[in-house]
């Protein structure tokens, strides 16, 4: 059973992770984080001790979790000193799982399929859990790490996971930038981004209930060119607004008459 | 005050509407609608009269609400028998208050900033009401309805109304679509769609309290390129979905690098 874990990283998902496993008497038993000030800022709110170091990783605890962004992950890895025996999980979407071979005999992933900032107390409750392992062993250990965490755990493969990425980043990192246009679009004419914020709620709970193809509205569905038309001239000093006005008007009247061509 | 309401429409937001009223004790006097199905759906559910014929339509009546689409609204009114004392209001986005001037000497604008479905009930206790009247007595009476309604009643001119459907597009039309998008990618793969939904809550949820520029988080934004070509590659058979990532995570980092340029 794991009952202590390295935490590798100090950003918005290792932050919650780390206090997620305290939460539930998981020891964490150091942070490591590239510049020192990051690791004692977590190591401190888990009361764990810390380090900036590769070479002095803490040794014996029951898992490493790699969750630095993708583009570091390979040279936290070379630098790691090596140790085939250690279990080693990351924590990204789109890393398939065998980069992690080379260094470990008994590795995982563990992905949380959710957002993270490092102010906001993520609720691990729900969070579907990702899970992949080399081994059925591991698969077992990591299968109840993640069972004290969450009530979705999920054994996903790493093809199946780069897929859940992709989606993620659509209902995530483009919702948001699109939350982020629409805010610039009422703050640039003095209105108050408040105003949008129920129907932002209302639109995310909908599908709770409906389908995201049944729940479509609005002027793209209807294929109202007069009103895309005033809508693109009011865009016209925002280009790249513009721009994703008309891809995603074009894909949205695309889409649903594509859906019903497909009923007929 | 306004004690009887003839809704005109059958839709999703005539619909709610006409059930908000009812519920606040409003008498719903007559529902219109151009089919005698949708008429009469709809007047069963407040217990009102019901016609297809404008030239039918009650008299007598407080308020005439026009709540059919954009694109139908000119049709409507050409229709309706000329009555200039008739207290009229439509409920769109984006037609400006003037459309009304040729048809009614009192007439205004009701306009929820929120989306509708038919079959699921609204609670407009939250739900903005943008409001604007051609005159003082007719702005009174509309914001005495609306605050009956909603505890959040506001004066919108046509343009700054224009504005918000605009952002309401964006976080409501345009977001549906991603959550659209991201189901079609994972039921593609035999995935399941619930699996995003509690990223989809968190998603919305943040911004309650963290503004959507500094809850910015995944690929686009650490410029990862790696990430975005393996993601490009993945959609190749999907090519507007292919273009919607291109264009959002292009935008994604051009905004925020004007924003980093802007602080400095």
């Amino acid at each position: 059973m794991i009952q202590s874990v390295v935490i590798i990283g100090s950003g918005n998902l290792a932050t919650q992770l780390a206090l997620a496993l305290a939460g539930k008497e998981i020891q964490v038993g150091q942070v490591y984080s590239r510049t020192l000030e990051g690791a004692r800022e977590l190591a401190q709110k888990v009361n764990a001790p810390f380090t900036n170091d590769l070479s002095s990783l803490a040794v014996n605890c029951d898992l490493y979790v790699v969750a630095v962004k993708d583009s570091a992950i390979r040279e936290v890895l070379m630098n790691m000193p090596p140790d085939k025996n250690r279990l080693l999980v990351h924590t990204a979407g789109s890393i398939a799982m065998k980069e992690l071979a080379p260094f470990s005999d008994h590795h995982g992933v563990f992905y949380p399929l959710q957002t993270f900032s490092k102010t906001r107390k993520a609720d691990f409750s729900n969070i579907p859990l990702c899970i992949e392992a080399s081994d059925a062993d591991t698969l077992q250990k990591l299968q109840q790490l993640a069972q004290r965490l969450s009530s979705s755990v999920q054994q996903v493969n790493s093809q199946d996971r780069k897929t859940l990425h992709l989606g993620a980043v659509f209902v995530n990192n483009f919702v948001n930038h699109l939350y982020a246009i629409g805010a610039e679009i009422l703050e640039h004419n003095q209105l108050d981004f408040n105003l949008l914020k129920p129907l932002i709620r209302e639109t995310a709970s909908k599908i709770e209930s409906i389908h995201p193809l049944d729940a479509q509205t609005g002027p793209a569905l209807r294929n109202d060119q007069q009103i895309a038309q005033a809508h693109l001239k009011m865009l016209e000093n925002q280009p790249e607004f513009q721009e994703i006005y008309s891809f995603v008007t074009k894909s949205i009247a695309h889409f649903h008459q594509k859906q019903k061509n497909d009923l007929l």
